[in-house]
């Protein structure tokens, strides 16, 4: 029933072994008539798995039941870096989570934040874009709302939220330059985006969880009238700006988590120690908690050194504080 | 009460910026009297932590509490590679656990072997040397008999394998030269393994069920007399030498799997896949199961390419069943 | 009779090795009189050799031979890039080409750019900047017109083409920002190029084809009064920007092409094919021509992956019909 | 009508990312009945690309055609290198033309050599193993004898050239310890080589002229009774085990030949230079030849430092003057 | 007395394992009462010792002594690089000394100049930022003045040089775009600067030396009235921006220098050569002093490359001869 | 008068950029009539350059002053590690003083370790192998004498000690495999070291000792009969193979001597320290003497790690105590 039309781009990123060489990031199309254009993406980070496997999945179904508007599927944002495994993009190092700079392009990262803002963002009304812990971190599957003041369809958020169905919520406030969401807040894009597992390995369960999320989005915008939202009704909202929320690492060592993902920890409670099993004469150190609340991100990589992010720990809040935040 | 002594060697690893660079082992020997020798031992390959931590942990704990015999704990014995984080030695890419070939030794992996030959192996009766699937895979944890024919001592390994107290034992014949089994079994020392999680990380409760089946293998030889043994009655013997216990990935792709560590799967039964999120067009490839079994180890990396071990399935057997093989 | 100085000028590029480090650009003035500044260029890119060579030829027979005019030479305008052989500056990775932002120069490449802009282009009326396939492509030796819009001068390009003496001239609309061309057009410069040989060789035939066509183009520009002017009557121009002009690999592979630099093709005709011997079972992808026309460019290397170009394909022209384009 | 089986084998080749990882080398075996056991190979380095293509394409067709004995095909006997492209195996650096050692096999390269003398050496009588300039040199297509001594089957070596078709034939005595020949010679196997082309491309005209050289091998050796052998009746012979035959760079600089592939030249005849365009006051080097003959092989880097061969020239023999030469 | 608190920042250097990294830079604020607000800083090239050395003395024992003022210590303001031991950056190669451009910042350096230029600067009144030969240079220990014209706060300079106390003084104009000094000088900030020593090693005797020119500095800013000022009544001036001040190698080899540090030559004087023992038919390269003077800097690296600074060799000026230059 | 030949050899060292790349070692044969037979080598790592100056000196020089028996010049043996300036060989990362091991030769180093094995030793009656502290370390000039047991030519060496004229010596206790000392007296070669600067620079006059100290070798092995022998009547010996002598670095650190070359300590006198300074909250660590004596070898690299070797430091001895060693 939906139009299907490939919008692929490709940008240069020439190397010693490949004069013209260009990435092609694919691009999906589906119109299925009047309604909202979104964006679903992933693959920002080119190490986040859940999402790109989530929207490879829609390229092939989403066809079959799209009702409304038009989608724009791009399951692999930043193709260099997921076909080599990595959050950074192989032939510049860049962060495309940090290259929407509005300067002109130095590199391949630059040149997709780029065309990304050329081509995608003029057009859309909304966007999910979706993240993962990645190699480095595990993240307790969790939607996320980055707020840059107080702008109209901010109130729609928290209801996106709740159609992407997981029990958390991660609040940030919108601070990074050159980052997707201040992209999104300049063309006055409404943008949800979501933190699903990581670790270098990702699971079919956490793929699905996430392609329902999506879907459940695409329901909540309009443009499945038909499905059922599943509407979480006990959303916990975790605000991660606060400094206290994160502990990093000080030293080299090996990290030994004491709590899971999920557990509730007290302020000061000792979750877990730095250790040095070939140098038995180094102490390990203890590690405790910046503060009470829920551990809502953990390091993915034991042997870890100092500026390493080991912990990201909040209270648990209610959904609608968000109004009052930012 | 325990006597405590440290036996720490060191080998050579020159490198350009070091000239006369030496790697420390640490080992510590506790000696309490009368009864065998044995060593505890971890970090034959660095990325592999429980054994490393619980070892540690015993190097500060155990000294007052052995009672008999006398215990070598190596807690890193690859120490250059436990500092890096690496399977392999980062001086000379050496796997130690293919360095023990009796010739004179070539390099930091095989000087290691060598001091462990000529120092530890001829001083012992048994040794337990812990592993785990390090960065690349995910064990359910189990501890593993290797055999290399009908030795005398082999009959102890069931009961030693009870001690440790995991509910899974993995049986291998003996077959890889230059392998840490292979020299313990030209020595005549009695030795079992284990393989305790894996990925990047690791945790507390990893550890801490580590330490203890340590403990319980002291206890089974005798070291700890007081101590009640930890006899896991319904041990699973699981058999990964069939070739089809093992599926690999037979071209480069994310490797997405369907089932979990320690599920039950049929023969040919669909148990993940293979896809290419930054190629739509590309199929996704389905992994069936090469038999019927438990899924006993996982692959811990999404990004693969051919020749990567997916998955280990075996079906589960009586450990008594263990006499029958080699 | 000409006089004769040398215009070096060096550009910062600090290593841990090297705090003050800078690389030379070497730069011959030849002045013989009145007449217009012409600079003859080559290494833009580093492992592009027939114009170096020709250049350095001319370097030390040109003083002997020229007449009229200004002449600078600069035989290896990345020398950087030239002393390592690879398209790319070692030091930073940049490509000289896109390097002429108009920005504060950040590193090595960007500060040779900023320097030829400063120094040379104020300083001269025409510019022929040699350039060839490099270590990945192989071209049909061709001049080549880049143009940037209607400027009064490109009305001179054809017969600056004629003068070079090459069978083939390519077209390029100029469209890459940073680009020399770029530079060239910002500064009024009247500019040629030429795209002869490639792989990471070249041979001593090519560099004379090369060192005859930048005399040619000194002689048509008037600085050569006496030297007979080699015009080539029949030169065919090939559109390159045409989408449909360049087949690039798909997946990864080893390209195995049917045919040669040079040779007619039908559209769609079988061109080549990509293979993988070490897996026997995936199946050879065979090539189609994506148009009608002559091979102008072949990829060098066989081993080749996705978005590498393949081939470069287009119909032969008549060199008038470029006045039509743009 | 032959019978077909796979006879892949593997050989491990653990990395830091991959504790597990086997390489598969493809082979195939081919039985048409009574008959001589042949062996056809390429890809013993990487880069090689004629005969892995060739062997490939006989993967597929064969089996269609074979009428005596059995054939065994590999055409990626380092199966890793045909996947990196490269001469030598990425994962330890090995040469597998250097690893047939006799002696436990150190690593993934020598288990590869290992493999070959455990599973196919003693099965075969004659092995066509196919090689070529590889990414750094490029050379005349010629068939390649290379003799250990006066062995019986010496004699049968000239026939067998001759049925390769090409109009050239190199000899080598064997002296390099490890290598594949060494092997076949201890083996008591036949063996015949061929260097056809090389640079890191290669064409689908040279992949046919090697196919067509390892059916006329098949032939000559019996397999094929029914189709016509190509006899070149005027095989020219080149020894390239003279001193005098290898021209090396003395000193690091750009390479440009001034001869090309098969001109004849006279000793101490100028052939090309070294120039370095980066830095005009080192004076060009020119290049003599070091005897006179025909240009059998050539550098196809131009980029060159010492050590690096850049000609192998030598006079033309008959074929027949083989049997003295020893 | 004095109130001291941590100001430290941290900046994101996000690596493929670390996604969240955070570098952070250590500050110490002291506060002893009314006066100017002071920098001391070291290691904006991570491999300069001396200064980091000193300083971090200062970080112990500074809050016991300071009188008046406020002083800000800096032990290793490029905290990554210091950890590295290199003079760039290890996350992005940059060099910190080149990076405060005023711009967004792009990567981790261009993050720590910008974090200096908000919070450092607009505090401070002067500034003591202490360099040295790094890794590849030997200084004889020297203050620095760098001017950017006739600033008012000018006239100081030499009474702070004098105040450090080293018998050298080496004059630079500021032409370095994005340089600290060009911060320093947007800012009004007074600022010295110093090298001292170099090599990749140090000594307890120059860390001594360059700890109480600190303090000297202190005490003629104001901040320590008590402490007699270590006058050096004879300061030799050494203006080392004059093109002839520096001798760099023209192309690669072993560099023997033939003089110390310290040491007078006069113009054209053999000081030194380039030799390549590996290729003993190479000519040695005799070096000559470009003018007359006092070698004033080293090459602290034997082996060397075109365009490596071998040599600064300046004529000694008196101090006052300052006020004449710029 | 004398006669001089080039008696260069070659190894293989292919790499995927040259297939058939040879590393050539460069030899001088001098020839004055009867005599003795000496090697002079230098190189052996190729980061130690007084040895590799000083026998290139005498390459020139040599021939126009020998006057009996017959000298072997070999400036770097290690020819691939001196042009990179290494001390490992770049193509294996071979040690080639661990290199002798009598085995077939695997790669590059072992290569060269074979030929002079083959070649050298079975020629010469005494060999003078010039080391240094090379990059990492720097040590007093010393002579260097290695003992394998009570050898009758062991009486000669305190005179060839002499001959060298440095006031320093050292002796080693023979004990590691595959070393240059073992295979020289495997051969019954006697043989003279000696250490001399070190860091990764040198200097003129260390090249003139060194230079010196060899023709004093060659006059007191009678080849040079009419030249003043250069007899140093006190010099101090250090036995440096006491483990006492060593003290190494036990963590991560900067390291800063508080002591100098040749300075005289007590046992357990502070002589440096280990500090941090990007991490002002890890405390110093303080490094003490492990034995009272003279410091004959430091660390040239501040940034140091575990295992690297900080200090060696032994008491001053009789070089008549030397015949009581072993």
């Amino acid at each position: 029933m939906a139009t299907v039309s490939r919008e692929d781009f490709s940008c240069a990123a020439a190397t010693n072994e490949s004069a013209y060489r260009r990435v092609t990031v694919p691009v999906l199309k589906i119109e299925a008539g009047p309604g909202p254009a979104v964006a679903l993406m992933a693959g920002v980070h080119g190490d986040e798995w859940e999402g790109q496997a989530a929207i490879l999945d829609l390229w092939h179904h989403l066809p079959g039941i799209l009702q409304r508007g038009t989608v724009y599927l791009l399951p692999a944002v930043n193709a260099e870096a997921s076909l080599a495994g990595t959050r950074l993009s192989p032939s510049d190092g860049g962060n495309l989570n940090r290259a929407f700079l509005g300067q002109p392009a130095r590199g391949y990262t630059e040149s997709v934040a780029a065309a990304l803002e050329a081509r995608l963002l003029p057009r859309i009304q909304a966007l999910v874009d979706v993240h993962s812990g990645g190699a480095s971190l595990r993240y307790l599957p969790s939607s996320v709302i980055t707020r840059y003041g107080d702008d109209p369809y901010d109130a729609r958020l928290p209801g996106l939220a709740r159609a992407f169905g997981l029990p958390q919520c991660i609040y940030f406030r919108g601070s990074e330059a050159g980052s997707m969401p201040a992209a999104a807040s300049r063309h006055g894009v409404l943008r949800l985006s979501a933190e699903i597992g990581g670790g270098r390995e990702t699971s079919g369960s956490l793929v699905e969880r996430c392609r329902d999320g999506l879907l459940g989005c695409l329901g909540e915008l309009g443009l499945l009238p038909g499905r059922p939202l599943p509407r979480n009704p006990e959303i916990r909202l975790y605000d991660l700006d606060a400094p206290a929320a994160t502990l990093r690492a000080r030293e080299p060592g090996v990290f030994i988590p004491g709590v899971e993902l999920g557990q509730s920890v007290a302020a000061h409670q000792r979750i877990g120690q730095m250790i040095e099993p070939a140098r038995p004469d180094t102490p390990a150190r203890a590690l405790v908690s910046p503060q009470a609340g829920t551990v809502v991100c953990l390091r993915a990589i034991a042997r870890s050194s100092d500026g390493d992010c080991l912990f990201q720990i909040a209270p648990a809040l209610p959904l609608d504080s968000l109004s009052s935040r930012y």
